[in-house]
């Protein structure tokens, strides 16, 4: 076995991703020596410990980063700012900070300033997740096959940089290096749009349901079964991704208007072309993706 | 075992639903005494001499319903009108037809009035599938614990919706009748409305990888996974179902744009409580229809 990576890795957030994080890492042991867990809920600290899946829990978070060579924002993203401010002071010299966030530019506006000199900031977002949220949805292969994307900064220490992408490796992931604004397009439509409209067109059937009083959702067809499947993820995650990923998050939702505008048209004025087309190109989207491993 | 349902069942077209009936009656035994086979593509009915589920194939449409007591059109919606013209004069009368197509409206426009005297229809949509089609896609156990929605006609002969009822139920499914008006709406929003959306946003995805010459695509995390899972259906099929529930489909995606436009509009203006409650929303829908095990 390898030497573990970080002497102490504190993982800050508990949920589907720090839960996964902390099991792979109890599994592997080549990850950290010594793996420390805080959360702000005192009920998932308890079932952290409950679970066995970190060395030490600890409610405070300042105490929680104390001497760790290691911290991972594992949060809402929408927490991050107020998290910083509270372990800025207590990160060791040298210490690496990276985040799971699934918004780049924003953490790195949130969190960036607040870093004390000699603090290595490498952020990152391992593109992995289920519906369920909590410590105890996590999984030890939820990483397994799955892309990280790493958005280092200009300047970022290198060693820092491999170090984080080698703890990604070590979770079974391929990771790769973007620019934090490509990163913030690329995942507003590959993530953040689908989420947003599985979320809409449950809300637009539920008020068609109640305006009929007609027992529309009894009947959900495979079709709106996927669609709920991904709008039953976490409210507060995904609310603090939308604001924290607005500029791309519109611009990516504006396109897919217009493209919905222009299939709207073809069904309304008969071209059955159009149609066929569209749905010819989503099937070769998808043999894509099964080739890549990615479906 | 009870008696056969009938004596001779013809299915028009052995595609993923078709394929599906025809393995379900040949494990059960108790629906055709004889199961007749058609499809216009004479190596799909190679293939389901190959397979073995029929009792006999036939090349000839007229031919494949002659003396049979049950036709079940299971072909895509748009060859309807041609098929029900092409078999109309070698209906056996007392026979009954039924079908398995998306849209009801326009099957009863369709098929209704080309029909002889004697001849009973009763349209039906079973709300099942894949993102497989063909008859090797077919699964016995398809139909098992689905909806499958009869929409019957004023004047209909209560025997014979009585025995297309029971032919679903052996099939596993859970029957009820609605008005074909009705029905349209309700499958436009769970079912078609999604479609057209997963076929969008795969494209909308697309034209940006290329636009930017990123690797978007290779990128697709869970949200877009499955909506390529739905965009992965096949393409004539849904063509016709677009093209033959225009109205309700058109005014589903009417409401649902109006629904994601108030969402842009609280991603703009940063109105986390809206957001939150959408999202909230879609967990209580997903829920409820966990607890109505057709999630």
């Amino acid at each position: 076995m390898s030497e573990p990576l970080f002497r102490r890795l504190t993982l800050l957030g508990l949920g589907l991703i720090g839960s996964s994080l902390a099991r792979v890492a109890r599994e592997r042991g080549d990850i950290a020596a010594e793996l420390v867990a805080h959360d702000s809920d005192p009920a998932v600290l308890r079932r952290v410990a409950e679970l066995g899946i970190a060395d030490r829990i600890e409610a405070d978070a300042a105490r929680a980063v104390a001497d760790a060579d290691g911290v991972v924002l594992c949060a809402p993203v929408g927490a991050f700012a107020s998290l910083a401010q509270t372990i800025a002071p207590a990160l060791a010299p040298g210490a690496i900070l990276s985040d799971v966030g699934s918004t780049k530019q924003s953490v790195i506006r949130d969190v960036g300033p607040l870093l004390p000199k000699g603090v290595e900031f490498v952020p990152a977002h391992p593109l992995a997740g289920t519906e369920f949220s909590g410590p105890d949805a996590g999984l030890a292969t939820l990483f397994q096959g799955r892309w990280c994307l790493l958005t280092p900064l200009p300047g970022s220490d290198p060693d820092a940089v491999e170090k984080i992408a080698e703890l990604w490796r070590r979770c079974g992931s391929m990771v790769e290096a973007m620019e934090p604004a490509q990163h913030d397009r690329t995942v507003a439509i590959i993530s953040h749009l689908p989420h947003l409209i599985a979320f809409t067109i449950c809300g637009t059937a539920d008020d068609l349901a109640g305006e009929t009083q007609q027992h529309v959702l009894d009947f959900a067809a495979s079709g709106f079964r996927d669609f709920t499947r991904i709008a039953a993820s976490d409210p507060v995650m995904w609310r603090d991704v939308f604001l924290n990923n607005r500029e791309a998050l519109l611009e990516m939702l504006a396109r897919f208007m217009e493209d919905a505008q222009a299939m709207a048209r073809a069904v309304r004025w008969g071209d059955a072309e159009y149609i066929e087309n569209s749905v010819k190109r989503g099937r070769a989207i998808r043999r894509r993706l099964i080739e890549a491993k990615q479906a």
